[in-house]
């Protein structure tokens, strides 16, 4: 009987682990409880309305179709039993494994604020893309219909909470949408007049780029239109808008990319998690108790060469193919199950980083060169472009984004579901 | 001051009259309760997971936005009061006028059985065509967890209720989901044992076409594998399938085609609606106390030449175009406002027919003509395309399906929220 590999989690740890298994002599299931997989560098783009959700997420048995030892459930897993080896998924169902690859990755956190969540949704997912679309979408609708100017000031107020990466491309393209997208579309406000304000509570936007590329992001926010706050931190928020000390903003749309936490599936493993919740792991990325299960991507504390690997997608691609010979290697016989000394340990490959800004606008850092502006949002758009899963989303991609970067307009400007009690607009009888 | 048209709803009807308004001197304001205008002709396919919503909606205020007499507001119409002139949103406020045009269309009808919906959805909206795609998709994926046979036959079961065009089609592309799209993707069972059953209650499929092509469309569903069973009238729906007399069907995906009912706002107009709850119009389609106030499409019991004008797009956009005319030439002040000597009576041009069954099937009336099969196919297939909104969207459309028809893929597999209590995957905590 071959060898069962259980992988959770079909993000990008998940899914190049799958995928690194693939003609091996193991049978392999993936759980995941979404159907697809999903490229999330450009779920921001779901969100403010530039692609549609089939753009950027392909079904996960159709990615593994052609791969005969995989087979694909869809299901939340309950809970991981060590002792016996095995999953429980959400039905009772228990599915037991030689190895297990766990790869479920990172939620938003509130920093003990939970009650945050109602009125700044965060964006880890294809539902809460669609729900902050809607939330935008629906903003300037309220402002076209409201008359009182105060009123209709805090609907054309948009807050975004954090200024990393996401938060730093949400706010970019937030200006865009009211500067270009939406420009002589109304008739009772002039749309350029929406407010964009980006809250960072340290002192800088980008803070893990060097502080020249930094400074240089922010210049590029603010020329596109954004209000960028550093040192603010934010003390409340409800349906109104936020408080940042005793300073209250009104703004009706407040986005949350300020905090993450690790997948809430890492207690279930019996160690002690690090403050972010995530799951420690040896040089071989398994635990300490159990060598055969292993921890990957955003869940992992993982380091290399005594540094932390940080939780970006190619660190998450990294993992998952290591973790996938690793076992191999195992079953080659060729080393103890426990041991880890003829194998070498993980060491993460940094090729840069890149984080886009806006139109035209972007930073990067390769190797040892660092750009920004033009170039870099060149190198970020034919990246991005590359690493898309499937030749249809790619031509899918380029097409929308060539025709939107010439017409400023946005193909996915449609809101489905009127559900948010926050809106008096009722869903159909 | 200009005069005041104001459209209710903006599907065919509504966005045609808009259009036909453009550059008159009026003030016309569009209210519709979605931000979006929808190309209902090919909304099974976003049900069917074959197009994303983006590519068969677009913004109205974004088609409307070069208009500059138009105001579009997107709201829910409470009420219609004829006597003040005025119709009442969601909100509370009130927009009056001097004409207005109803074309808020048609929903659901289950027969005076409203429970059958939570079971069987319709398809009319975007959340509709989501719903349905969502229950299809998740069928599947329940399948291949399922241990039991009995039940998983019933989560491999189909059941379409109406053999009308959208009946038809949604059955047709079921089948082909079967039998092609998803081939080779399962482990646990082969995707093509999956039974798509069509139930119509009358003696023929499409019954509004002549005999020969009502059985070539039987002929040509059966061969792509769907079971047609005729004369069978549903008496029963639950979560566990349906009842047509003593038999019972088990199947955990039902969806409904069978039976339309006007807008309920036609009960606010204080006029004697007909039995499907259409208001009925005069031969300048407005109603008869209230000259000013219009009805057009599915909503409209209206007559041509004495027979009665069909609930399909080109009709509703004929009635659009003759509505916003017939203001236009009121406020020229060549007739009076009661009278309609002088202009013609509305006339139902009927271009013909043309109803898809799946590939390469389809069966079309065109003038004198009658055909079948690829040909009518092409028709249908080219006629879609060339009535879509926006350059955009012709150009994405033909692409899927392009790459659709070489590859049997469907490129909108994605199942998005997970909130349905008959399944039990839980949504993200």
């Amino acid at each position: 009987m071959e060898n069962h590999v259980v992988v959770l989690g079909c993000g990008f740890g998940g899914l190049f682990a799958a995928q690194a298994l693939n003609g091996a002599p193991v049978r392999v299931t993936v759980i995941d409880r979404a159907n697809h997989h999903l490229f999330q560098p450009l779920l921001y783009q779901v969100a403010t309305a530039g692609l549609s959700a089939p753009a950027i997420a392909a079904p996960i048995r159709q990615i593994l179709e052609a791969q005969k030892n995989v087979t694909v459930l869809m299901a939340e897993v309950q809970t991981i039993d060590t002792a016996r080896k095995a999953v429980v998924l959400d039905g009772g169902e228990e599915v037991t494994y030689d190895f297990l690859i766990v790869a479920t990755g990172a939620t938003h956190s509130y920093f003990g604020h939970p009650e945050w969540e109602r009125d700044a949704p965060g964006l880890k997912t294809l539902e809460d893309a669609f729900e902050i679309r809607r939330r935008i979408l629906l903003a300037y609708e309220h402002a076209e219909r409201e008359r009182d100017p105060q009123k209709r000031a805090a609907w054309l107020t948009f807050l975004v909470i954090g200024a990393g990466p996401t938060g730093v491309e949400m706010a970019g393209t937030l200006a865009e949408i009211s500067r270009h997208t939406l420009r002589g579309e109304f008739r009772n406000f002039d749309s350029s007049q929406a407010r964009v304000i980006l809250v960072e509570g340290s002192a800088s936007v980008l803070s893990t780029y060097p502080p020249d590329l930094s400074a240089k992001a922010r210049d590029q926010l603010e020329r596109l239109g954004v209000t960028v706050r550093t040192e603010s931190r934010v003390t409340g928020i409800d349906a109104e808008g936020i408080l940042i000390g005793q300073e209250r903003i009104a703004a009706k749309t407040v986005i949350w990319a300020a905090g993450v936490a690790a997948s809430p599936l890492g207690k279930s493993l019996g160690v002690e998690l690090d403050r972010a919740g995530r799951v420690p792991v040896g040089p071989e990325l398994s635990i300490a108790a159990h060598p055969e299960v292993f921890v990957i991507g955003d869940l992992a504390a993982a380091t290399s060469d005594g540094k932390p690997v940080p939780g970006i997608s190619p660190a998450a691609k990294q993992m998952g193919r290591y973790a996938a010979k690793r076992i191999l290697h195992r079953l080659r016989g060729s080393t103890d199950a426990g041991s880890t000394n003829t194998f070498p340990p993980f060491q993460y490959k940094d090729y840069g980083q890149l984080a886009t800004i806006g139109r035209n606008a972007a930073v990067a850092i390769i190797g040892k060169l660092r750009f920004s502006g033009y170039l870099a949002w060149l190198v970020w758009l034919f990246a991005h472009i590359y690493f898309l899963i499937g030749f249809r989303n790619r031509i899918v991609v380029l097409f929308d984004w060539a025709l939107a970067y010439w017409s400023f307009e946005r193909n996915a400007r449609i809101v489905v579901g009127n559900k948010d009690s926050r809106f008096h607009f009722k869903s159909p009888s």
